[in-house]
């Protein structure tokens, strides 16, 4: 998985040691088991685990099989607390206020007040002094790039987009009004309003050659990074939500909506008007006929249409007897 | 309801005396009952009552049971104009020009090629020397706020974000992209073209803790308010039109469309590329999955899905009858 | 069909004599035959001939019964190559790549690195210096009007709205975070990537008293036109595809989606949320409910409903006995 410093997109607010992690939240500890007392700097996915941070394990997730030095688990699950060798570990009721209370004490991130950024006028957009653009690339007037931004080789940054939040590699062209590396659309249902939405701290990561078209969404990881593959070419108006993996060769055609955490293979082919439910799994080769809801996940080589979305010969078998 | 000034929005052009009103509209008057001779100031609508207004009341529309001092009321509706005690009234045919002529007359909105505001650059947006925006709330660069616009305390407002007629309340965020109160969609079928747009003269009222996504589209109401209640949470490429209400802790995913003047309860949830038709009431603790949509009212604590949206539960068994 | 100079907007880089074409594309050449040894300008579609120009004629197209002088044809059919009496024709594979090559040597467009605008700061607006905007419209600020642009009376351009590659006639209104003239999403799902996007060479024509939403993308042509009629009525949201054209007084609701190459008669009502796949045509006094997926030609006056779209009163039947 790509790699990045996420203080450079998300200022670094304190450090907390385990005593003021301990205090902080206090109020939602059930147990605790602490061995090692290093400094807490950063958060992990249990993809991706980075030194010095806490690892949130939500309910029956599979304990990766990594190795756990200097990560402090809290988890809302007494199994996964009792049965395994954490050193260093906390059971608690409200994960994601657990969550929230921490990522915000460690960053801060565009959806709080505190957030700033500094900018250049360059060729009329906005360039953050923090962000790094090749200087082949084009920007065209009115833009806004954020801080930590990477842009790379050759990209046309087209009018009006606004990108934070994002490494985007050679040969990308982005087109106008659209809004790359917002902030995801994360929250517990049962704690609503702005101040409650789930701090987001991952970024975008845009491949090689990719194309995106007009007034698009593409929001940034939770924790990580929402891909987008070498090649891909998506067109007006979709949305790519946060947690989002889309391989190389993608073709995503006007107004798809992608939800959250759902991880896509290569090659993949979306007719438009397409709708994706939350954190399914789709293989290489697939094809989506527009205006398909796909609710589960797909194999390899699937072609599917209709809402909920099944193979596409038979729906247009059941297609056919309906008419009769 | 909330309150507001309509012309600190929409600059009053000129008062209308009851003879100019007659003057104006000739050509459409059937028959006319005039005792008071105020001056007409402003539009009522049956739900808000202004002082010195015209109130329009569409053909079988059930008539308030307020009192009607300082007020004009302009009908295509036999019934309504013979059967009332109404001391000034109007019997037209074509209600809608006649709203539209005494409108426009009225008041400049921002669809009146006169229509203009003066702005002041702070942080590279532009900001209305008539808006009012606490000090504490956050206008990142390359917004626009119009005239007239309120924002309370410690709101996030986002790149690329234009704001134009709206009251918006504390803890606010508005993402990247996003239009609030542009003009609703409203005319007549007949009567096609931009210069008989039906003037929309309302605004929109977003509630404390909101957070709306990026790319989204929030029209302002033709004559009262536009209402997202406090607490609600919109993902992006979301259209809420023109006088719809969405009452307390709405969650309404990505790509969602709310029809004109839709009603909603508290507590509602939407799934990603729903939509709703216009003029239907939604009450409270209400589901409605992903892509639905929605042509009935709903009852208290529906949980709907498909195109008509039915039941839930009667939809999924619909779906595995189908696949047998 | 309305006439325009392309160059006005997508500025010439080259001139190719028929040597350096045959160059160019040698590695695609199957078969040549030329006689007249002009120069290459422009590139033609078959609706539209230019002088000096190339015409690509893709398998199985009809010929155009128009008159060739000093046109270039280049075919990947040999049926059309063999059959015809055209004087200068290349029979090659890969046509895609071969109309690729030209129409990058011949012209800048902004999909090219090399593209760049010059504009004037008005209103804080970027006006193009290569634009035309009548004196009595307003553009409101943040826009950027692009090069060739020419905007005639009275036309309202509220803010943040890009306009490139476009000619609008008067009384126009489009709202804010419109992308009008943005590149077309065409390619060859075998030749992915943001470089082997096929040039979009046409514009946007938007005829008058229309009025166009906030937060829509309408892309330009790729050869010719991409066109809106008169009086036409288009909500928020709506997406408009390469090529599309779209007859008189059409009403089209939020967040629809027209594929690329579409044409539409006149006294067109489409539903929000509605989809039309590419290349189809619609009559006149066409009525589409909203949330349907038209995937076939409709005849004049047809009532559409459902995905696939069928009849209304059909699909209203079906919906009644499925529910019993």
């Amino acid at each position: 998985m790509y790699s990045y410093e996420r203080k450079k997109f998300h200022p670094q607010n304190s450090i907390l040691n385990i005593d003021e992690l301990l205090d902080l939240t206090s109020k939602f500890i059930i147990k605790r088991e602490v061995i090692d007392k290093f400094e807490v700097l950063d958060i992990s996915s249990k993809d991706r685990l980075r030194l010095n941070s806490v690892l949130f394990l939500k309910k029956r997730t599979k304990i990766p099989s990594n190795s756990f030095k200097n990560i402090f688990i809290i988890t809302d699950d007494i199994l996964i607390f009792e049965n395994n060798n954490f050193k260093n570990k906390l059971l608690v009721n409200h994960l994601d206020s657990v969550y929230s209370l921490i990522a915000n004490k460690l960053f801060i991130h565009d959806d709080n007040i505190l957030y700033k950024d500094e900018f250049d006028l360059k060729n009329n957009s906005l360039i953050s002094k923090y962000s790094s653009i090749d200087s082949s690339t084009k920007v065209h007037p009115n833009c806004i790039i954020g801080r930590g931004v990477e842009i790379g080789k050759n990209c046309i940054i087209k009018n009006n987009v606004v990108i934070k939040n994002a490494i985007i590699l050679e040969n990308v062209t982005i087109c106008e009004n659209t809004t790359i590396g917002s902030t995801g659309f994360g929250f517990n249902i049962n704690n609503l309003g702005s101040s409650n939405l789930i701090p987001q701290l991952g970024i975008v990561h845009i491949g090689k050659n990719v194309h995106i078209g007009a007034n698009c969404t593409v929001d940034r990881a939770k924790i990580d990074l929402t891909i987008i593959g070498d090649n891909s070419m998506i067109d007006n108006l979709v949305h790519v939500a946060h947690n989002v993996e889309i391989g190389k060769n993608a073709c995503i055609a006007a107004q798809c909506g992608i939800s959250g955490s759902v991880k896509i293979g290569n090659n993949f082919i979306s007719g438009g008007q397409s709708g994706y439910a939350g954190h399914i799994t789709i293989g290489n080769n697939v094809i989506v006929a527009a205006k398909s809801g796909v609710t589960k996940n797909l194999k390899h080589n699937s072609k599917v249409a209709g809402f909920p979305a099944i193979n596409i010969y038979d729906w247009k078998k059941n297609i056919i007897k309906m008419r009769k």
